[in-house]
């Protein structure tokens, strides 16, 4: 309660309205010299991409990753590089894997190991059996079938029809649906139903172990031999017993169909991964430029360096962590002497929840929920922690004056969204504009989420994603095997970057720091009169 | 030149104007009803794709497609079912295959074996080196530098941008853009080039092999983890001898990327390919409903076979197999009692030139060329056979009426291409009248090539294909992994196979043949006074 008032009084101190912002458009032309005349953001982005590799959280690759970036921020001139650990859970990695059809004839499948599933310890060869298991109360329906088969557990869908461009980039009319205020909505069972998915997961590879089960396989989401490997069961002691791999749309199908029309099909999975519990820490990068002002507290910008494993992390999130490093390194080529401290986080374990970010935020923002709430763990946390009260701060949430993020794909930045916060829009609106010739105009309302700003919201610290083009992160990219370099646009890159480094510096130096949102109070149902059909 | 004339005469004969044509309507709800309620099409097809799967000619599975066939028309109680044997080289087929980069890291490749490239018989490692190779003067650029490596002949290229959306039904301003006449072109020294390039292939084969090379690999064409594994050297003493690979796009070029930044990645490819030359033919399958009057002549549709083997020719061309196939069976069923014979036939060899329909054309209707011209074998016959003078008609040539193909997916059918065969325009608007309410409502002046219909109209039958919806069949389910089942629209086929059923009666029952293009004559180059850089 003490912490309540005092958090009172500093937002009085700290939410006065910001004067009009100059912008230095010296300093502007010296960060895009640097930044596009010299720029290393794409021999960044293809070291991790290429030669380090896709990023899982606690594997050897995001450990490499992880010496790397530091010994990167370090040869720039940057200071106070380190490490900032948190629990996370088990590393993880593919060593090696493949999935055939055997009978009724010879098919290489693309296939992938549903992350932290266990070995098959060498080749497993079984027929399918199709059971489409999505909720407890369809374990009876298959109970005593499973024995000694591979569970297909989707049920298996029909083929997709994209009516819509793979590749695109935003047209005015788009980005001016951006800036539509959207009320915000408050459902308290949805983060029940998340977390009863989630023990759903485990529930299910109880069920499949009992019943003797060999193996499961779930279907691709995404047409065109597209897969992914999620998986979110990761903790020490929580991965599952019973392997698992996803299998691509195409091949999944036919394997389906092949089992309703004649012999179940054969297949063999050899799924070599590997654990390694040496160390159940992740660990967020940090760096910084200096302010020179002690006082002035310090404004950061951030994007996750983990990744899936199924592609390389290019666009998610090598790009975002290429151009936050990037921006770092631009600054310190230019030599800039900020008043303010300019930080740079690259966060761990974003995949599995925005953990690292949310460690940050914990360990020197602010704590939510009582010390009576129940312990959370892994995901779990993600889906809970924006639902616990009271919101207390720590000593150092009044220094941290704006968080910019970016972790939307390669695209150019097209603007900003405000995250609801109006107080801004004029401020913003200032520092962009010298980058309207490189197509960043728009200063828009909407609230954004997904990543890695959002539990500084949470906290109401303000935290800021840009607008990129969308290109075909969404469409293709996201998280899927053709997470490689050739999806990333080098031009795109380095405006942003050029972008992120102006705003930093000018968040950096501004006369008053960025005017912050309310902060948050518990929501009321947005409809409680309305029934919802909860069960999934 | 006796044959000339008899042929000028049989020209006369046959290409008065047909008389305003009556269309069966009640025939016709037969058609639609024994198509739609009863139908076949959709079992056809999945035993083709996902049960016996990719039927490369001459392959085991092309036999096994070969004897399912022909039992299929004989169960529906068609006549004279039997196959036409032609030479066409060997069989071959991929009893499995890896490639994985092995340093700097590891990472599971999507590749495909080329066609009729030889096994690596067990595991090749080796680093791969760049060397784009295009034509016989880049030879000299690389020689001395293949020596134990996997040699990457093709130029990376950058990632792609589809701004189009990958599925598509055509609007009607599509449609009124196939009624649009285009003057044909001619270009003596196309022909060359195109085998020029086919020897090249050889050369390169020979080049790599004399380098001491341990294989090849090229870079798929599309994006997005699609490949394709087509190769053209398939004749008896004609198979390369060096193992090639078509590796993914995104795959490809990651390794070229980590060439450039470091050394050479390595990698292993693991190809084992299977030829078998006990029977160096391929076979067309025939199968009949017999006219009642047995002078009247025959019409026929027919579709390939045959397939690549990346996917399991399911849109290409089982598809248009099954709906040829459903046509016979619709009518067979039907009970019809055609004037004139109605054909089907299934092509093989398909992919590698029409060679499956040529050599029904040579054998049935027509030959080129003069006993003196040099022998052609192969993909260079189907480069060649159009610009071989004279045309020499058989017997047969003034009995097959008409010739509808099918090979353009699954897409249901809009309407019909004429060919640049003005006279047939007002028939096929009434044949075409019933089925304006299932979306076929466009005659269109549009000639088109590339498949089984081209060698019947370079001799002056008519052939004819259907103007069918794109669907995704050119973006990306064309030669590719994902020509599967599941990228067939069930609706589409049954309209397709109703249609065609339909065609083909009206076709066979018509008081008057279709009305014949005039015969083609040795053209004159339509700008003699271009030059043009012939190298490539």
């Amino acid at each position: 309660m003490r912490r309540s008032l005092l958090l009172a009084t500093a937002l009085l101190a700290v939410s006065a309205p910001a004067l009009s912002q100059s912008v230095d458009r010296g300093q502007v032309n010296r960060i895009i010299d640097e930044g596009t005349t010299r720029s290393q953001v794409m021999p960044i982005a293809e070291h991790l991409a290429d030669v380090i590799g896709p990023r899982l959280t606690n594997s050897p690759q995001m450990r490499q990753a992880e010496a790397w970036t530091q010994a990167k921020f370090s040869e720039w001139g940057l200071k106070n590089v380190h490490k900032e650990g948190f629990d996370f859970g088990r590393g993880w990695w593919i060593e090696s894997s493949s999935v055939k059809m055997i009978t009724p004839r010879a098919v290489e499948l693309v296939a992938i190991p549903i992350a932290w599933t266990p070995s098959t310890e060498g080749t497993i060869t079984a027929p399918v059996i199709v059971a489409p298991i999505k909720r407890e109360r369809d374990f009876d329906k298959w109970r005593g079938q499973l024995k000694g088969r591979i569970v297909m557990v989707t049920l298996p869908d029909t083929g997709s029809e994209p009516g819509e461009a793979a590749f695109k980039r935003y047209t005015n009319e788009d980005l001016g649906k951006l800036d539509q205020y959207q009320q915000p909505t408050y459902d308290p069972a949805a983060t029940d139903r998340r977390i009863k998915r989630l023990d759903f997961a485990r529930k299910l590879d109880a069920f499949l172990k009992s019943e003797g089960a060999l193996a499961y396989a779930t279907e691709s989401r995404s047409d065109g031999k597209l897969i992914h490997g999620e998986g979110y069961l990761f903790g020490v002691g929580d991965t599952p017993v019973v392997p698992g791999v996803e299998i691509a749309a195409e091949d999944y199908r036919r394997l389906a169909r092949l089992a309703k029309v004649g012999p179940a099909p054969t297949i063999a999975i050899n799924s070599d991964v590997r654990f390694d519990d040496s160390d159940r820490n992740a660990y967020d990068i940090i760096a910084e430029i200096p302010g020179t002002d002690p006082k002035a507290g310090y404004v950061m910008a951030g994007g996750h360096l983990d990744s899936w494993v199924a592609g390389d992390g290019a666009g998610d999130n090598g790009a975002g962590s290429a151009m936050v490093m990037e921006a770092a390194r631009i600054l310190a080529a230019t030599g800039v002497r900020p008043k303010r401290t300019i930080r740079f986080a690259l966060w761990a374990g974003e995949e599995q929840g925005l953990l690292g970010s949310l460690a940050y935020v914990e360990n020197h923002l602010a704590t939510r929920g009582s010390p009576n709430d129940p312990p959370q763990t892994g995901l779990a946390r993600y889906y809970g922690w924006s639902n616990r009260w009271p919101i207390t701060p720590r000593p150092g949430w009044g220094e941290l004056a704006a968080y910019f993020n970016l972790d939307n794909g390669s695209g150019k930045v097209r603007g900003i969204y405000v995250e609801n916060n109006q107080a801004v829009v004029p401020i913003f609106r200032e520092w962009l504009a010298p980058f309207a010739p490189m197509g960043a105009t728009n200063v828009v309302i909407r609230k954004t989420g997904g990543t890695d700003h959002v539990f500084m919201q949470a906290v109401g610290v303000p935290g800021f994603q840009f607008i990129q083009d969308p290109l075909d992160y969404d469409s293709r990219v996201h998280h899927t095997n053709i997470d490689t370099f050739d999806h990333l646009k080098g031009a795109d890159m380095r405006q942003a970057s050029v972008i992120l480094a102006s705003f930093l510096l000018n968040a950096a130096n501004a006369d008053h720091v960025l005017p912050r949102p309310p902060l948050p109070t518990r929501p009321v149902v947005t409809d409680p009169y309305a029934y919802s059909d909860d069960d999934d």
